[in-house]
């Protein structure tokens, strides 16, 4: 719900991350332009905008819901309000969005929430800033609002391509890289065992994928066949 | 890190949240617009911007990184990388900022990070969003990266305002509220204890708080006086 926003490309902003994390809703009371609707910003959120309901007051637009929130940069006035960071307050509030309507309120631009606009709401939210530099941009103010409040599970891309390299892969890896370093004279007799050990811990550290285990493989066994190492196998 | 942004309302956008959250280091590589200084969409980040460095590659602007994470909205190709959700991955970000700098890589508003760009990514991450629109603003993006990897730990003010009524205070009021029902007639004689306990924990459902309870205590009170209820002391 967005209250007293002057500029259309903000509330085209607001828009457009609510499509993103599918908060479908929006309310806006009585803003600046009424050509709000053709904002440029609202990439791929022409239908929510085109949808918004404009009220006349926070009252009107609050009416229906169960649980009304306001957002606040806070630092520069005293709340007579319960004031929850937003990590906190975004799991109330899908606690309540079970029960009923939430309002979520972003006030002006450069004013914010009238003390007005605050006497409507339960309690406020805040996302933590720097002291230095609290004033958010009001799209990206309400991007982070819904992102933590909405949480998408979104699954991620099944990771067979990034199984682990099995131990044998791995040992074969490294029996190859030093039998190249002995044919090379990187390995002094007086320093075998220190340097296998050394050599053995550095291949275990590079937490290879399988894939690319038998990347090394294949260039080892060329490079093995180049200073007269021998393979594995032979 | 942002990768041949054209917008520079973006970077503008993109160094306001870093200001907010703290992040001071901003490296653009390949800038569609060497006027990106003068973005006006920059509101107090003034000085982050006019010392962001311009570098020529990827490979020049991650150099002096230990990790390099790169940012998608997936769905438009085939990842060679592992891809982490935001939150995993803001936390991995975070653990490895212990022991050396991590770049965050953004791509152009169109196109996003060229595969050439991935190539120096150890792996990808990516903000959950609705797979009907998963495409987001560069601005609202970079800032909700930063506040899941910054995740300001912001004291909220003292709650010595909002101090929970005592026992004592709740049952002064019901008392009170009950003796005026009585008054006015609203207490049916053969209902009297069962109205009683519904009207007890009414007052109990409220939660109120301790200034709330005195300011009830105080109407209860004219009230009482007005149907000549009786006040709790006479």
């Amino acid at each position: 719900m967005l209250v007293d926003v002057r500029n259309p490309l903000n509330i085209g902003a607001a828009a457009r991350a609510m499509s993103n994390f599918g908060v479908l809703r929006l309310r806006v009371v009585n803003p600046y332009e009424v050509a709000f609707r053709q904002a440029r910003s609202a990439v791929g959120a022409a239908d929510l905008l085109s949808n918004a309901e404009e009220c006349k007051s926070v009252a009107e637009a609050v009416a229906d819901c169960a649980l009304v929130v306001g957002t606040t940069a806070v630092g520069h006035r005293d709340l007579h309000h319960p004031l929850r960071r937003l990590d906190v307050g975004a799991r109330l509030i899908r606690k309540n969005l079970a029960t009923g309507n939430v309002a979520l309120l972003f006030g002006s631009e450069r004013f914010g929430l009238s003390n007005q606009d605050l006497s409507h709401c339960h309690w406020l939210t805040t996302i933590p800033t720097r002291a230095e530099h609290w004033s958010m941009n009001l799209g990206q103010a309400v991007a982070l609002c819904l992102y933590e409040i909405v949480r998408l599970n979104k699954p991620m891309p099944a990771k067979d391509s990034v199984k682990a390299a099995r131990a044998g892969e791995v040992e074969r890896l490294t029996v190859s890289l030093l039998r190249i370093l002995q044919t090379s004279g990187y390995i002094k007799p007086r320093e075998a065992d220190a340097t296998e050990t050394k050599v053995r811990r550095l291949i275990r550290r590079m937490n290879l994928e399988s894939r690319d285990a038998q990347l090394w493989l294949g260039m080892l066994r060329q490079i093995a066949w180049k200073v007269g190492a021998g393979t594995e196998t032979s």
